[in-house]
């Protein structure tokens, strides 16, 4: 019924380099709706300092819970099937900083720190980098570093 | 292809009141993703001017356009299987001050000012009302209004 480890010290407000799981508890650890969306649940990422809204993503259970766990976000790439470790090959990784669910459960907003220069792979600072304008989505931003750059030396 | 007519001299930054259709374009309204979700695009709302992420709803293409031509945030109700103009019955509208969609056109970001004490149909100001705290999900503040009182006169 949705119960899950987790560290029982785990504190959301440290990086997970000061994260250590000397002991455990069983919680009610979701109580999240993942019926909704087969398995998924929503997740908003804001930026902790500005409040920025940086991106969404969805989240299976395993995302969530690594998420917690680690303390950095973690999601469930629909495209390829599996977790997805944001950052895992810009270094741009999420460092969350609170958690909140909606009223029925099935979205969870993230705050997080967002290291390095930009969360979108297309070189923004925000995936929200176009605008509704006079019925035309718009580029309202400039790029913050250059994805080839970050993402080319991986692939 | 996800052409429809949207009024040419459509404000965002009006009410809509103050909207008019003498008008039309036909424009590439959307480009939004509407097949990942089985027609929906995620909507985040946010308050436009204190940056607190306030719900997290579903759009199909009507709920789009609707939201475009009226000013008024109009999402899909999953559960009732229809459009659902945010505070028609609370009264508590979204007016839709900016629109933003992210890099895979998925999801949007609406940027509102939300009339009335709160967004919430369970009295408080953001459904996010629930912080992740030491593995439990806590109400993290107080109600801003009676969801009785608002709702029960409907009902």
């Amino acid at each position: 019924m949705g119960l899950v480890l987790i560290p029982e010290e785990i504190a959301l407000e440290r990086t997970p380099a000061a994260n250590h799981r000397r002991a455990f508890l069983l919680v009610p650890a979701m109580n999240l709706d993942f019926s909704k969306a087969g398995g998924l649940v929503t997740a908003v990422v804001q930026d902790y300092r500005t409040g920025r809204v940086l991106m969404v993503a969805c989240m299976n259970e395993a995302a969530f819970r690594q998420t917690v766990e680690t303390g950095y976000a973690t999601f469930y790439s629909r495209s390829r099937g599996q977790l997805w470790l944001k950052g895992e090959s810009s270094g741009h990784r999420l460092v969350v900083k609170q958690i909140s669910t909606d009223c029925d459960r099935d979205a969870v907003l993230l705050q997080v720190e967002a290291l390095g220069p930009g969360v979108c792979h297309e070189g923004y600072q925000s995936c929200f980098f176009r605008r509704l304008d006079s019925g035309q989505w718009r580029v309202a931003e400039e790029r913050t570093y250059d994805p080839k750059a970050v993402y080319g030396r991986n692939q």
